[in-house]
């Protein structure tokens, strides 16, 4: 684990993210479950059936209690997403204070795409042409270095550096710490490791996740299983697969041989039950 | 609207919900969407499917911008369930200030039931016998008449009422001034008119729902039918589903027929293309 | 007050703030102690008196029942600090969905200044000649040109509009939806209006305070007189104070005089009961 | 430091406080400040001195970068005032899932004191002759008993746990693990180790800060010289000491003989300089 605190995960072309600081772990979580259920769960569940039921039943205060800090250089208008997420603590760099760095993002070619036309908010799989994509990728640089060029002109000309600051776009990297527990970080990836989340902020979605996977292993599965990879459907779509199933109804051996626990089973057939009414 | 301010929804024995003011509607949940995107959405969705989209896909800010400001009366063991919803404000009534008032909870015998034994944290469906359950009934009003007669004396004794009040029980009535935006209230109503919730408290989120569905009706069916009544799977459980349809293919009819609309056709499509994978 | 709703207060050179809804007033602060205090202190204090008492003894709860929602335009680079404040609601214009529109902050002469060599963070007092601050004035505005047009032949060759955005500068103008209760507006401003909030922000906590002091005057007239015009003193700070004092003890018709109310003349003791000891 | 972890620091006659994790220390309130200053400090101030000064201008987001564990057992009036502090994160016993134990509060003679007639939250220096105060003291006791016997005939009857417990006192003890950041805990210390919050609150306030002042002392010392020990003086009340100084000057020989460092020597006379005006 000590391997991996201050280690930088590459994000973008100049950005990271780094594990500063944690508390706690896969142990932490079942810990706090148990001083809340007493012995009244005591026997009932071992440690990775707890955490599962936890992380199923959406009981997400016990994941609360662990805590993550984490240093990360990112782009602000990546930054200006991420910030959204309120329950959390940020010390940010501040252009105020100090003068803002020469460094900026540029998208790869590969990343470089058109708009998308059936999603509003995104965009598509369509790049461009090897030469014209060059060229735009050329044209961000270009703007890039006018603008910190200017920067750097205010602030000789003594320019205060808060009002200097206004000419840098918003592909300048800034860099924060940045703590947050893990409830509020498994939402945080929820969202942001969606298909639909910026390709720009999913990266760095994508190193804190590896992260986490490596200091709450058991709680990480249990994530993927029951929020990452699950589905919720509808009250129209619950009927519409009501339908499709036709009464058809799942045996024992079926849920036996995909995986499902007994406990789980049982869960099944309940959220089902809407299928055979 | 102005009939609903004010009005008494009575809750258990002698308690009740009051909405005291109320800021937005419908209208501002779109309002708010359409600052967020702009000219992008703006001929896209009508109001009503506008709402609806916001629900289903968890942009859940637009619901923030309206407010509710409840008065109500609550035994003290209900509280303090409530008072773990984090995301609101609270101004309660002091038992340093003023003197507690001689109420206090007692059940009525249909829900004075019997430890459920698969469930750990609640009550089976089994009651008592009418005489057994009058009698246990008694017992509890007993007990309330001795603890107020007992702090009644150490009040008159001039012992402070921050010490006296400690032996009251945690069925005695308390009242607050309790203010939520829609989206953390619609959470409140999602975990406290669950069946797990206990009966308690579920009569409470029953009468502030009754109040929503009057001041936010779009919004209150959205949250029905994208969150009351849907249903999410697991991993393992999409697999289940995936072997128990056994490669049956939805028809637009049937989508038509069960009333999804076509874009909601497209996203169901989208979330069972696991199945067909 | 009606008046006062959707009323656009200018900010900035092309920026402004709109209050758009509001819910309460100094009553209803009143009537939110008064169910904390239930009878205890209900003949004790007329209600100016008791948001004064509350303010003073930052009994904050009560102001938390007070809701206003405004709408605001502001440079990027002043939206960013806003947002720092995380007890609020925000509905942000999107530039994935929508595009950036072509309004860029440009300072004014008089606010153009140099970095203050005893403050960090700060500007100085001391501008430009004119014809210099001119000519840097238009290299803002010539910078925000180019920007602009290059964002624009971004969209035109057909780049997603979340990746041509990075151009622009953070002087662009965004606009958001705000919904703040009492408390953490007046938090906001106490913070914002001091002369060390950078300059482009401190307009907007103007605007704001301006018109909350029309909603709740009460409420704000204390805050003024127990916040904003108030100095806190260290331990040494006091010391030093008492040294200074040399036993010089406050008469009653001083306190008189100078307006103390009999209780907070008792307080006013208290406080400086250190400096006799 | 790992003496620390786990050891009991008792509060009441059956409660106690336990540091079970933290994360951080005085060196981390640093490292996360000079992320946001980034060069622009280095050089100015040395560890000490930038943890004070971070304390004196409330720039309190460093101190959020520190985090405690607590596991705390305490009365449940005692854990209606606590939970009212939000911004923290909580699991508590259930008294659904498991029984709740046999271990009530009851006030020792010292404490067991008469309503305050001048304060109408708090108790007065009054207390009662020994014996009143010990047959007031077996009245607790014995009311305890009762209804602890009460409680568990119930639950031999078989009635659900969740509705057996509304007998039982807010004097009874229950479980929490409570982890909180560093701003917060001041936040939460500021006000109960005053001397208006309950005794009985009070005593857990002490023991976490003297936990907290083992495990960053440089920050409970500023806490305690910039917050805890410090005095905020009303608009009004200045002008009162103004007219009290009656143009006393403080000299610099007067300043440095108490302590005050060159830069508070600056804001000292800052804040004064409405004395002079």
């Amino acid at each position: 684990m000590e391997d991996l605190l201050g280690k930088e995960f590459r994000c973008l072309d100049k950005g990271f993210v780094r594990l500063i600081d944690y508390m706690g772990n896969d142990d932490s979580i079942v810990q706090a479950a148990r001083v809340s259920y007493g012995s009244g769960t005591k026997r009932v569940h071992e440690d990775r059936g707890l955490i599962r039921y936890l992380m199923r039943h959406q009981h997400t205060t016990p994941f609360e209690m662990v805590e993550f800090k984490f240093h990360v250089k990112l782009p602000i208008f990546v930054a200006r997403q991420w910030i959204r997420h309120r329950t959390a603590n940020v010390n940010e760099y501040s252009g105020r204070y100090s003068e803002m760095k020469d460094e900026f993002y540029t998208p790869e070619e590969q990343f470089l795409r058109k708009q998308s036309l059936t999603n509003k908010q995104g965009r598509s799989e369509e790049g461009f042409q090897t030469e014209e994509a060059q060229a735009i990728i050329s044209s961000f640089a270009d703007l890039a270095d006018n603008s910190y060029k200017q920067y750097e002109e205010l602030l000789e000309k003594g320019v205060a550096r808060e009002i200097a600051r206004i000419v840098l776009p918003v592909s300048n990297y800034t860099e924060w710490y940045w703590k947050i527990d893990l409830h509020n970080l498994f939402h945080f990836l929820r969202l942001r490791l969606d298909a639909h989340a910026q390709y720009e902020i999913r990266v760095y979605a994508e190193a804190m996740a590896e992260i986490a996977k490596q200091i709450v292993p058991v709680a990480y599965e249990a994530f993927e299983d029951y929020m990452l990879h699950s589905a919720k459907f509808s009250r129209l779509e619950l009927l519409t697969l009501k339908t499709m199933l036709n009464d058809t109804n799942p045996t024992m051996e079926l849920m036996e041989s995909i995986g499902l626990k007994k406990r789980e089973q049982h869960e099944f057939l309940d959220k089902i039950r809407i299928f055979f009414e």
